[in-house]
């Protein structure tokens, strides 16, 4: 695939798509939102262990694009919109770790893309915001995934202050795993990356999955789907290798993704 | 309107609703919540853009009132419950943002209320508990504000000890936003609010109310229901001035509400 | 009753479980798993006032038994993971408040034992790790529990990366209540098991058993549920008692549990 908006690298078993439209702040045009899509299901379909999501230029990402929208009728908002949850979504629906490697601000939607992947380092020099509310147009769809990453209050301090909180913060909070140096925001995120994809690829592919599906469940329909995935999942391959190689003493032998 | 047990006073852009039974400790009897209820809707009607939850005396709260109660029957028991949850409820329905100003220990449905507002200042002489089960009627329904504002281990904590928690652990742990000296209370407050309010009433209005209706459903619904309203308030004057301003690098005029 | 893998003891009004298998690091066998709920119902029926779990040996629990599963069918599988849900849910159903006391590393399924009691006092020297999906496992079902005590991406992060945190990183997410030095474990765990069984045997026992209820409802169902209980509630004995007490300044005589 060729893109306009990203950039798409594979390297050391790991994707990194990285937006690649400095100028405009990676804000996420109908355009962008649609390539990141595409390659997401790309990167989904590929042999890669895990994904970098990163970024070119001042901004992480600015959100949306005022100049996409600003005579935009009902229905085009709609559709951009729906191609907005449709790409934050294929986040958590490809079987790959995704992290965010956030190394400046992230807003709106831009924040609503680190909140969405499973896991995110943010450089000291990174920050997030939600500014909708104060610019006429209330940040909703993301704060459906804010909501889901820090608490009720702080979200709502967030989304109605439209106020950037600091990379420090945002790890109190849980918003990101990691804050570090500006330059160790590679080296660290390609730790953390190495570290969430070591050992079963198909074993952590199930488990990524499920953990999006039983999360939004009551806890006891959460557990009769849990009992269902784990006990089917004791039957793959690598399971079956890992337990023996754990009571033979030996290193287990996964399988790879082909 | 009057009111016997809390006072109403609207001043630079702000309603503040004041718990005014320093003697009781602030307890929410039936007809303080009457009054709170009847106040809130007031003010959600009013050209005020934020809304301030106060308290004189003592005690911030100390909750449902003993003396109403001890000798209930179920009925009675009952209506005092529905009304007390048909206030809290209302915190959250009304357009405005609600910060809750809290100087000194906020009690069972007191801490209720406090977990029930959408932000909250502390004084570092507040603190918070839920002392129910230690006295024989367990905080069942502040319960349910409080187990969604902080984690479960630590809800139960507070609900099964009924030890009081002081205003730094409640920031920590995501009660309140900010804990300031007494003497800063005031002006830490107006500053929150003041930050949550400007910009657009009417984004803000819709964005508070969404909040609390997506925060309820599963990740899936909640992106439904929250492309639908974002795509809806992107038609609204104060989205369409918002966009074009910033297009037009103007400062945007938002409508004000009549 | 007898037990072979655990030991239950009562003192001081508490019944203490202990697992006591150190040899195999406490590993969560069948066998194990069924003494621990049959222990957790004798408890659940007992005068008991609370529950301490602890452990004997290098480990609190190491989670399932690789030896139990390596060549289990799905059909044993199901079974397996079956008897653990029961056990997990038969700590938040019996009536008193269960505290684990966390004296060394607890993993997979052991992790999840921490996170299903409702309270948790750890030592410097414990540990929590969800490893199964760098052993070709996912800790699917734990995670039902892990992920409802400590936010997505921390949860993520310990599912994806299969390292361990340790007591002081589980007291900042919220797993545990409180970190102390090993020599203070034992008194720290009574002492606030001690705090969350004072009072009211029986309003605890409702308030905890509705706890796990209504969290798991969205907002609008769960005050519906907690009126009702609450209302209920106050019209049991040792709710009259604690009201009347009050009014009358004077210390409260709860029933007692025959």
């Amino acid at each position: 695939m060729s893109y306009e908006l990203i950039e798409v690298a594979y390297e050391e078993q790991f994707a990194t798509i990285t937006l690649n439209n400095p100028k405009r702040r990676n804000a996420l045009s109908l355009k962008c939102m649609q390539e990141l899509t595409t390659a997401l299901r790309e990167v989904g379909e590929s042999s890669a262990r895990g994904v970098i999501l990163a970024a070119n230029g001042p901004a992480f990402s600015a959100g949306h694009d005022f100049a996409d929208m600003a005579d935009g009728d009902l229905e085009f908002m709609r559709k951009l919109l729906r191609t907005c949850t449709t790409m934050m979504n294929t986040l958590q629906e490809i079987p790959q770790p995704v992290l965010a490697r956030v190394h400046a601000i992230a807003t709106a939607a831009g924040c609503q893309l680190v909140a969405s992947c499973d896991l995110a380092v943010a450089s000291t020099e990174a920050a997030f915001a939600t500014p909708g509310g104060r610019g006429g147009w209330f940040c909703t769809t993301p704060m459906v995934a804010l909501s889901r990453n820090v608490g009720r209050k702080r979200a709502l301090e967030m989304l109605l202050t439209g106020d950037s909180i600091d990379a420090q913060t945002a790890a109190d909070w849980g918003l990101v795993n990691r804050v570090v140096q500006p330059e160790q925001l590679e080296e660290e995120s390609l730790h953390l990356l190495r570290a969430a994809t070591r050992g079963s690829f198909f074993s952590k592919a199930l488990g990524k999955q499920a953990f999006y599906a039983q999360m939004e469940m009551p806890q006891p329909l959460a557990y009769s789907y849990a009992m269902e995935v784990m006990a089917a999942a004791s039957q793959i391959p690598d399971a079956q290798e890992g337990m023996r190689a754990f009571l033979e003493k030996r290193k287990p032998q996964f399988e790879e993704r082909s």
